[in-house]
């Protein structure tokens, strides 16, 4: 395909680069457009892969001997914490507030791309392509798509399937005649961050099945191979993410992100900066470590006599860094209200992962890999993911990290048509299972808002003696 | 494929349609396209097709229960009466000159669909979609395609494949979220009309070679089946449309369209009416009517003492209608001059269509029909046709007229994708001879020039007594 606005030009250009032209050209999964054609001047085309996260936004320059990365907070915070109040924001002031929401994302994006520019000695109008991914009210907002319908009954977003759309339709500073692509969302709360998560992680080309589990916000699951894949999403909330707790804190410097016990509790943080708060990993290691220090019973619990349990406001808390050491000056503590925020959550996510294995009549020792998405990185302790129950007892070698597989997945994608179009086909063959209306899904969810479980015989490794077997 | 500003509509759309909506989708070669989702309305798409002849221009409604048919001059005229004068008038005026000629097409073309709107009882918004198909240079036009690139070294268009475009792209007046859809070139004098001419005419879906001459400006020919497809311009210029000649006129009522000799020259005008001039299919009678009475040898001199034939500024003419009985009032005329003319066209198509053959090893009798595109229909005289050695010595009834076959070709494209497919890789399968610098052109023209060929033998049903027989 080669548009008008090139057509009309191409005699000219083609004798102003004396019959040699170079071209930009655009390999898509629906086939070559021709973006350009002028004389020589053998500049490398560049892409820029981004990943808008609710909270941060990171992208990547794809250029010859130049792979950089830059990333930053979502501006549109301000309108908003999370999805759901910006998804508000947008319901309040017309298209006013979607407008908003678009400008700040795009602003962000805008001001990434330059610093990756500046960083890669490169140049705007070199920058021929951008591919973005995000959960999919990122991706609306992105787009300028209305995301309020997200929120009204039938739920459902305006689009998943995404075309390409030109630059200036968005406002992203690139060629003006680049092409910008999203990947493709699967469902309101399964979005093109987990369709990239899949391309990333190799799920769609597994032999055996295997569950891909992106500890985000939401907890979406997929769990499947070359043959199917099936997904949903956990709507677990941001306790892993650090946010909504007290003491929580994004992983960066100064975040505790590991808890154990040896003599008493110890933790370390991030770029062992003074402490600032308590990060996912972090949290995760000090259930797992009060659990094991018989400071919390099995509900969650603290047991009010133990060492670091005290009372605060009529209710029981546990003080991790006294304010002494605190950079903030203040406790950072895990409440009761946290626990039961992180219990919910963990058990949100496990018991999605069953009612999907239920469904294909699979267990979890079934699972060839369970891939875990998200900032985590090697920093989370598998045995504590385990001994709270939020991932299954199954050979610890099982686990793995697969990382930030959104924006690894807008690479790939960027990087190859084969990729775009193996993601699109991903996003087509996902089956979304709602478990909001699921009937199994609350007594599942019930039954995994304990540590680890109420049925201890599928946590054997972590009863008190266990082994790791295998056993659902 | 659903654009971004469909997809910005589509939650309010589909809930005011109240999840029952209609859409306008456009089954295009390469997939489907929304064009726009609404409440059900129960109107019909309806598409209009175009042919953007050099002189006049036709359009076509197609609308269920209503397919009217109009046309009118093309206004473009006024910058000068052909291809050439056209790009002349491109190449003085910077990109004025070529906005100029489309200004004029496309408000040609906007009058053409607002008298067939009115005609079937339809509204411009009930139109989604618009196939386009003419001469390269006519499309180029109708783009805003620069075309005096035709004309320079090395005389190659700015492009033949075309994109569809939108309609304000080009100006054209139907619903904004329609399509428009030019048929394919295949080179510089082998236009969209030639592509519309083979996919009317099945030549590309034939068991046994076959030809295809386009009697109009050119005179372009193709010769192929389902396996191979050749063609060429004949450049034979406008004589058989009645251009250039002392009394030429259009194909219109007042035209001498038949001559023939019972007791001396007769003819007869299109409609009866009062003869204004002689149309193509007139020369043609007119050359072998004269020639079967001697008044012309086989040089194309009027023989001196023949009746009809006189002096007029020094060089002999032929009368065919005094003054006194011509509505034009004066004597309509064969000069000296047209009969060159005439017989330069006639040898220039025959001689074009020996070398295509030539060149893929076939004679004229191999083909399973000669199909002739234009507007003579059958009021073109086959024997007098071969008489004059337009069209070769072949059984008469493998002669067949099959009309404005670029129009048609335009109304099958609109009426399925499978047809628009078929046009376009029927562009992609022809092979283009050029015919200015081909080695044997010049001498099979010069041989040519003669009533009917130098080779006598070529033509043995035109010989005295001679019978239809089959030889090259």
């Amino acid at each position: 395909h080669i548009p008008l606005a090139v057509l009309r030009d191409l005699p000219t250009r083609l004798r102003q680069a004396d019959w040699r032209p170079e071209a930009a050209l655009s390999v898509e999964p629906w086939g070559m457009r021709v973006l350009h054609v002028g004389p020589r001047t053998h500049t490398p085309c560049c892409m820029v892969a981004v990943d808008i996260g609710t909270t941060a936004i990171k992208a990547r320059l794809l250029a010859p001997e130049a792979a950089c990365v830059a990333s930053c907070y979502n501006s549109q915070v301000m309108f908003g914490p999370d999805v759901i109040t910006r998804i508000m924001h947008c319901q309040r002031g017309e298209q006013k507030g979607c407008r908003e929401l678009q400008d700040a994302v795009v602003g962000d994006i805008n001001r990434l791309v330059a610093a990756l520019l500046e960083d890669g000695g490169r140049g705007r109008d070199e920058v021929w392509g951008m591919v973005v991914s995000g959960n999919t009210t990122m991706m609306h907002l992105f787009l300028g798509l209305e995301p309020a319908w997200i929120r009204r009954d039938p739920y459902v977003g305006c689009a998943y399937g995404l075309p390409p759309v030109r630059p200036e339709d968005v406002g992203v500073d690139i060629h003006p005649a680049g092409r910008v692509f999203c990947l493709p969302s699967v469902a309101s709360f399964v979005g093109a961050d987990i369709t990239a998560g899949v391309l990333a992680s190799g799920l769609a080309e597994c032999e055996r099945p295997a569950a891909l589990i992106d500890l985000g916000t939401n907890g979406e699951i997929v769990i499947g191979c070359r043959e199917f894949l099936v997904c949903c999403s956990a709507s677990a909330g941001p306790a892993f993410e650090g946010a909504g707790s007290a003491s929580g804190t994004r992983a960066r410097d100064g975040a505790v992100d590991s808890v154990w016990s040896a003599d008493g509790v110890r933790w370390r943080t991030i770029g062992d900066a003074p402490p600032l708060g308590i990060c996912g990993t972090g949290y995760i290691d000090l259930l797992a470590t009060l659990l094991a220090e018989g400071a919390m019973d099995k509900t969650g619990r603290f047991v009010s006599d133990a060492p670091g349990v005290a009372e605060a406001g009529g209710e029981l808390q546990y003080v991790l860094v006294p304010a002494a050491e605190a950079a903030t000056n203040a406790d950072i503590v895990l409440t009761q209200a946290d626990v039961t925020n992180l219990i919910r959550a963990k058990g949100a996510i496990y018991a999605a992962g069953c009612v999907l294995l239920q469904s294909l009549g699979l267990s979890w020792t079934e699972m060839d890999a369970i891939m875990l998405a998200g900032g985590f990185g090697e920093s989370l302790d598998k045995d504590n993911a385990v001994a709270i129950g939020l991932l299954p007892d199954v050979p610890r070698d099982r686990i793995e990290f697969v990382g930030n597989t959104s924006l690894r997945g807008a690479v790939m994608v960027a990087e190859s048509a084969e990729n775009h179009w193996k993601a699109r086909q991903a996003a087509a063959k996902m089956t979304y299972f709602e478990l909001s209306t699921h009937p199994d899904f609350m007594d599942q969810f019930v039954s995994a808002c304990f540590l680890p479980h109420t049925d201890a015989e599928r946590f054997p490794s972590v009863q008190p003696g266990g082994d790791q077997v295998e056993h659902q």
